[in-house]
């Protein structure tokens, strides 16, 4: 785990373009933001070449697609592979609405993608497992979450991040683990979507995608646990405002504290 | 009132998919969530049937209309009436604008909507009285609300939620009101809407409309009561995040605790 | 400085109407309605002019532009101008990214605007200064912060307002600086675009755009300071929450108490 990375990211500042989704823009730039990155958002054709030439990676996530974004999403993704610039893949409730599901394989039949982060729900989707996703929530299943993680990241030659109460990483041969965290992050609809950017954050000054998903993976959930313990009475409103300030606060020392993976 | 619908809320998690508007979205997500339900947005024609099916019930709201939205609006409510789900409408900013009053009344004229729910000036613009409302406040007149309540009600063949210090809500026969509260919902832009999606939900659960826009009104109203009481420090910042919190937490006895209604 | 003038503003209530983006729109919209001004947001062309004879000024924010936003911005400039209402531009990442420069730009030659609000690198881009902008970030640059404000302004024929550890406001002529503030600002995404907003408030009652940008900077300035001051644990997460709760109850003695500008 490279848990110097959060000290790098916090002194180079790296541009994270987002294809953001509106239910939860204002989370992802501001957890962006808290934790030292530097968010932007765009919607438009015109402008995507000099964002992608400005940003130091990108995260594109599926959340509220319309066939006009999906447009731009595949300019912004053709963009980000002639300038080198990593793509964080976010597939939105791709294990429930089929249309979503097409879109998402679409798009990573046509593009590399270096990391790809959701739910088990998700994952075991685009991975072709039989899964019973709920609308945006992970659902349930009898399929071993380690097998469907190294496989769906196998199958796009990628890295996969299955996020639950025990995060799963696995870059098809080697698979870790995340501890951490509580289940507060699921009381608030926009922590995964904050978690793919600021994956997408670490992906920008770390070549090594399985690193830079681990530690940001852990630097997201360990913040997370450490205000549920700090802030015993926490619910999922005062939480998701508590968790900016821990994101900005948390230091390298505390996160060692608490940090339980493999 | 039927408040064990809370509890069967809880334990089911129903979806409720949501026509938002960019500017509450977030909230309504996370009121949602918070409460127990399973909320999804979606703003594509192309995923319109899967998401319908899917949902429980549909919450429309017209808080920032695009023609384009108009067109998605038609035909997720041609759906909701094909596979039989409760359509819950929030007509906001119908009292100032009379375009958005036309959008309002076309949909109105061509779907059956289970549940209205708006401020007085934007029932009153509905039902076609004579009201002073400004922008997308409720605004001043001097027409008795239960009867604008009821003519709306009876007018479009469903029940009406006329929210305000006092919430009344009518069926076009009989009339109930729901004294709880705060004055820091108004200071909250995102509070109707979140009723509106919250409304929505209850409809999911309960295929008395009465029932569930009465007991979705009580749960609200006295979770943001019981905040104001217990925090008497809150702002509408601070209300808006604990607002969350009481939510996820508030149970049947606090509510039967504070509950003032007729 | 006039703050009398939000003493009006909370009695009057005045409508601003805002072509907002979808990153900040809540807090925009939550800003407004705590300080007491009455905000509407709008997509779309075909209830443009009705939103602009209701409103008493138009906030333009360029943050999350597509083609199809910049035609209805173009439609409303063009109304607010017909109707006599102040129009406020706040030109995000145009020291950026050309697009954005361009969009601005013609904007600008098309239409009179009443006041300009960005950070330095926004300002110093529309003014034809050399400056090194990052993303939605001010970056860094060796001009004299007072002539970049001062000539922008005498370019543009109006206000403006370049936002920083010292805010600068000039008219071409006259130059004021306000020294409140709390580097908590930077750490939330939506503070430039709240105050944007509340200057087009302050707009909205206030014919005199150098009086209204003054009061309204400091009004913002002020009441983050003094949340700082007051709430010295506070991280960017409950910043936010607690700049609604102040920018609710902040009084003129308040503000008095702690303002310090030229």
């Amino acid at each position: 785990m490279k848990l110097d990375l959060l000290t790098k990211l916090r002194e180079t500042n790296p541009v994270v373009l987002n294809a953001a989704n509106f239910v939860t823009v204002q989370d992802v730039a501001n957890g962006l933001n808290a934790l030292g990155a530097s968010p932007i958002m765009s919607k438009e054709i015109a402008e995507a070449e000099e964002m992608v030439q400005m940003a130091s990676s990108l995260a594109i996530n599926l959340g509220t697609l319309t066939k006009l974004q999906i447009e731009q999403i595949n300019r912004l993704m053709q963009l980000a592979v002639r300038y080198q610039k990593p793509i964080i893949l976010d597939p939105v409730a791709v294990g429930a609405v089929e249309y979503r599901l097409d879109t998402a394989n679409n798009l990573l039949a046509n593009f590399p993608v270096s990391i790809i982060r959701g739910n088990v729900g998700e994952i075991a989707a685009l991975g072709g497992f039989d899964w019973n996703a709920k609308g945006i929530d992970a659902g349930t299943g009898d399929e071993n979450v380690d097998q469907i993680t190294q496989e769906t990241a196998k199958k796009f030659h990628c890295v996969v991040i299955a996020s639950g109460a025990t995060d799963t990483i696995s870059d098809g041969q080697k698979t870790a683990h995340i501890y951490n965290g509580t289940p507060l992050f699921q009381a608030h609809v926009g922590s995964g979507d904050m978690l793919s950017s600021i994956v997408a954050a670490f992906a920008a000054i770390c070549p090594d995608s399985f690193e830079a998903a681990q530690t940001a993976t852990l630097v997201f959930s360990a913040s997370g646990e450490l205000l549920a313990q700090e802030h015993t009475e926490v619910g999922p409103g005062t939480f998701s405002m508590y968790l900016m300030d821990y994101l900005a606060k948390i230091s390298i020392s505390q996160i060692e504290n608490v940090a339980k993976f493999d």
